[in-house]
């Protein structure tokens, strides 16, 4: 459908580098009949991938979870991921950055499509692609802050699927999404585990802020996210205590502050939980503040100034 | 890769019918990045289809679940697979059967596809077709019978998706099935849900025979499979008692038989259970022949024989 | 505050028959102090009570579960009641009915009320008083039906305190109303357990209608309500199937029917659950007006004429 | 039924000042009929309210996550707080001090009681009171030591009401009393969550000393007591370690020694457990006896001999 | 230590009689080092073994399930039986009857006793005795009752080891013993599952009766007792209902009679539950007594007379 | 059995010091008819016993919550055991040592030994003894490393009996470790608990190794083993990170290395999981061969020396 004129984004698939509008899947492929895709979601600052190691190391622990080999080695697929960030960073306007995804699945059901698990798999399909991170759709996160609604729906447990894993069995985050979707069109699910703690919403952390004191959710029903971790280093060095334990709907309702961390957009803060303001109900509280000057310093980039206004506005490094 | 000369099978997608050669789906389509696809398996008796009706209910039920809107009344999506058993099923061998697929996913995700469940929906995907049931891989089931093994990978609770309906985020099959792998190639994963009662395989109803009664596990933890209820219509019609409670190891490895119910070739003996035989360890019970030969007769096709010798013996009706 | 030219209804309170204004508790009661009251909900059909002897029974084993003894045996409490009936009832419209009321607490601390439970008690505190049914509260649940929604908060576990009694230590139930009307004010809330099991709402049981079957959750997890059985017994009465067992959300979605049974009312629809519609959306299918009839023949009212038009069309018993 | 010779004790409801013998709460009012009524005790020491910031935060918190608005801010509250103290400990004897109780209920249902959740509330009923601290009771405690015993009643979870609210729906106390009276009639129960955690008992917090750590329940399942957090603090200066971890009936049952921490009596030696002697059985092991020293050293109250003399021995502040 | 002068009993081991006082096992038999025992019981009616075929198709389906293959048939286990009854018969006085025990384990480590499951077995031991049933235990069963207890220990899951095999890892019945005994010495613990459901004593099944209708625990938590069964016929023969259900401790309560059903006694009433009088609180009620003499009839022995007195009434087969 | 020339190992029981040979259980004692046993087992290093404080505390506390009490005081269990190894040492080559066992049991049923718990006991049984290290056993482990898989079998919850305690009412194991050897005939079982964390294999705890930090399952579900106390001071002592948090498969899958500590071989590598290479699937991360040979200098043992040679290269001590 894309005039031959417009040059168009590269795509790593089936151990060749083609064109975005040439990359399919087969309606057999195991990753569409069975949901078994283990991905990951990266990003740059600058046209420079940011903690391609940290991605790499949770990919591929993700990999061997779930039993998927894949055909290249971290470092070929670190490689790869250079070429496609340099490749299709070109097709940006300069204040731009991409988003880069990795995916992997078991590959094509050479039997048949119908009766899933019984068939035999081909070789893994695996892909590398990218896409312009659209901060258009962020900038109400960080102008309004996030509502997040704890539906009924809850988070798989780790006995089933372990949510350290990024992966693409994810009905329950449609349904979750829905259900949150009765309460304000525009929140965000953030599920309880079976237990009813705190875990994460489909695409970020959950972080609270009490007494001084930054608290996340433990590593059991959460996936580990990069950002999170970035967040955690900056604490370290900014001196905030940061600690992990079980919390309940009670926590963020009574908390001082909350936000998200996330890949595409770092940090946002969370203004309400279900209905609740959470503190004074003004997205943006005094700790959110301190943790992304920290990370803008760090990038060298604006990281709010690049979501709202679609520009970078540059950063002197920390 | 299919020669214009070889005729190819309809399919129906995106409101058209199409030759399967061109089905096609994005990779931004959210059944593919979230897994989030509703799903329904009919086959066909002598080219027409079987229970027809309950497999759309079971298929309109699960839309309404997962909140995807079908766009054809269900009487529409009757028709269409009439139609398309009608096309298809020509190009098959006089004594072969067609499985047919229904699929619906929310659609492609119009924004990008990297950060998932925030992204909005286009039109539902909704996709009819089919494929030659393949008898071949299911003879060992009636030969040797299947061989069941639990998995420390446990089913996932209905409090997160309900297995009572059928989709498509089925990593946990996945992995259960590697699991059980390790005890056996040819084993099959029997899923315990996350309180240890018997569930389901990934793709069919375990059912067991103790003391002349049929039990099966409880609703909550199943797909209520059609063939499942043909075999409880069955077992009233010949007197046997079918009951369902809670199941543990304990009963699977006790029983004096043992079978799953399934779309594709209907019933199968387990002869082994985690390395057990079952009753005397041999394909075929009593009671298990009875309800095969009562089926037999409902349709008109020696079943075990179709999946055996890939040729319809037929049979009186009863 | 009420003027004594108004005649004013009677409670029975502390062993002796008294004005309503002049009934009091003392701050320092344990069922203020700890919610600590069993209590029981009775109505008058014509001004005579309805199942006395059912509510007898469930208020005196509720009694014995809690440990508190009633002052009265059964039979004197019977007799206060009709009493209580016959003074109050003569307040009323002709076409109006009565709620009667039973409370019983462990009685008063007589050390101190702040440090709870480590006090000793008086006697029981013992009530039984009663109010004009408030037929236009529930006008709208025969018109519009009920729209139920589940929200995270979770009914109280058997373990703790058994919902097969009546009481008021009902916090959750206040939590959970708050929560159900984020997604509409008029919603009310339809507990899950612990287990992710429909239960019932604050005021009421739960009822579905699939297939033509009447489906309820099993007695684990809900108050064996008095109009539940008498649902039951007219469902075996004209023939209709009644089955207990554990109930998904998935149930009530996609159940033909569902509607609520409960003693101020007696039934209601419900039309909608979680934002969907039940069925085709509207007040009353079948099976619910077949039972509805039957009921209201039995007491000789039109059920839903007194509630709508707070007449009571008399009816002849069937 | 005071003589009107005798001052009484004055309580702020309504609005204003009123004396005791002239509050009450409607038999309509939610915080009846329902237990949904949100609480908070302090206590004075020499007349001074102890910790009152940490009391506010906490019942303020606790008045969000219930969804129950004071009609006070948290300063205002702190000054009628004051007030009352100024105005009740003029009651009493020098050497003993002051309870102070605050509760909030949504208020009174309008419509009717019958029928709970379904009514409107007016505005919610806020009250502020007082009564000596009652020390004879407590005596007992400091020379023998608590019996704890776990009853087969278990803990609310957090997913029906959060423990860390202080509140009135506490009938699962009353029967958790009930069943350890059983075992001893001066035992207390200390209820195990549903996972068999131990939890707290209905007034007070249950540390645990083991080879010179302080151990503790996590926040998960218990009020976050203001004098846990006391004691926390002076083992912090102490250079006592403090730990929260799940704990069992073994941690307790194998410790070195056990106490329990409360407002009313600040905290009070657990000398058995289920009939089992804790350490040597005797009353003040060598931690408790440091803490409780820097405790009294703190307040300038030697708090052991208060309790059991009823007199305030001045201790010089550390 | 017994005089040669005295006969004594047979006992067969190592697939041999040999007299009682020479049966010993290795300290290093894994039935001591691991528990891994599995055992059942069986009683005498007038010297007769009663239903023999139950109990070894009980057995060998818990040896299936333990994975423990027994040396013999059950035909050759049957014919062993009757010899060991034969020859212990005779040591008797003419009233009384024996109990037969039978049990294997996996035999003796070979390498080392210490690490237990390490090691490798030899040959099963396999041991069939008995003893005289010690009637003047039970007398106190059948002129008081049983009070039983739920103490906070809970019966072990069916994903750890099934209840539905008799087997004996039993430290769980030790520490429920013990902690039953501090509510009431002659107590015995009946056990609450991890939901909280009521399952069994450590060596008898409850039953309660409400309504006419006896009412029994699910087979998920308990050993499935032949006198339970025998019981569940003798309803069927009297046309008594019996309907399996989760039960909790306010059926319990609440319940009209309760009894217990165990090989060695058949069955006897219970009394109390958690010190709360059982319907009037006296021993037997007519279901239990209809069942009784029906029971008594079949096995043409008055069998409360036999505990009671020691002597055998007989009794006119029905 | 053995012939009176050859010195046979001394045993401690019933008070007295007895040859091996003479050492019997009564086939009715509590030990035997219940698993009614808490044990402990204890080695030397070059015939000196290896940290008996730690493993006197720890059978003490057992026997405590076991409800059984030593005839001995915890000093006297120490002399004996001196005493045991002071004898039973000189049996042995040079560079052997000892594994000492201590079990204690109800005693003997006096009654009857058939239905188990009603029956009284008689004195504690009490008994020490000991054996060779079988080094040839575990020799493989480090040469091979251990493989440990995940049965479906469950660990018991510590609301049954708390894993804290060493006990033999250990049938889970043995179902565990039939289920485990389907997968591998050499695997060991890892249990998981209820909620699918990771627990410890029958006679060892587990620990892992993530970037640099050395991970243990908390103590709710494992047993206190001493050598994982072991491990834990000299991770201190190296300035090497130990955290102990719920870890599930994905952390075993994916850790850096994994090992076991037990007290008869000290440490050994775990080089597979589930089927899966753990790390470079090498036998001997960096971190388990600094704390190997730390342990190994702090004995005077090269520990996998004795292991593999059955020798006692000696060690300078650290």
């Amino acid at each position: 459908m894309s005039t031959p004129a417009q040059p168009q984004p590269t795509v790593y698939l089936g151990g060749r580098f083609i064109p975005a509008s040439e990359a399919h899947l087969s309606v057999y492929d195991f990753g569409i009949v069975l949901g078994a895709t283990v991905t990951d979601l990266l990003r740059t600052f600058r046209h420079k991938v940011f903690r391609l190691e940290d991605h790499l190391r949770r990919f591929y622990d993700s990999c061997k979870y779930a039993r998927m080999l894949p055909p290249l080695s971290a470092q070929e697929t670190a490689e790869i991921t250079t070429e496609i960030v340099l490749r299709n960073s070109g097709l940006l306007p300069p204040a731009a950055d991409l988003a880069i995804v990795y995916f992997i699945t078991p590959g094509e059901n050479t039997a048949y499509a119908g009766s899933a698990a019984a068939g035999q798999a081909t070789e893994p399909t695996f892909c590398i692609h990218s896409f312009p991170l659209p901060f258009r759709l962020f900038c109400r996160f960080f102008i309004d802050g996030l509502h997040l609604v704890t539906p009924s729906t809850r988070h798989v447990s780790p006995q089933c699927v372990d949510p350290k894993i990024k992966h693409r069995s994810r009905l329950h985050w449609w349904l979750a999404e829905q259900e949150a979707h009765l309460v304000d069109s525009s929140a965000m699910p953030l599920l309880l585990d079976l237990d009813g703690n705190l875990t994460e919403t489909s695409g970020s952390n959950l972080l609270l802020v009490k007494n001084g004191t930054v608290l996340s959710p433990t590593p059991r029903n959460i996936l580990l996210g990069i950002s999170r971790k970035v967040v955690w280093e900056l604490c370290v060095k900014l001196g905030i205590p940061f600690v992990e334990r079980d919390l309940q709907v009670h926590d963020a309702l009574t908390a001082d502050e909350a936000f998200v961390t996330t890949t595409p957009y770092c940090m946002a803060p969370v203004t309400r939980f279900n209905g609740v303001a959470i503190g004074d109900g003004r997205a943006g509280g005094p700790v959110f503040e301190r943790i992304l000057a920290a990370w803008s310093a760090e990038v060298g980039v604006d990281i709010r100034a690049q979501v709202l206004h679609g520009t970078r506005k540059e950063q002197a490094t920390g």
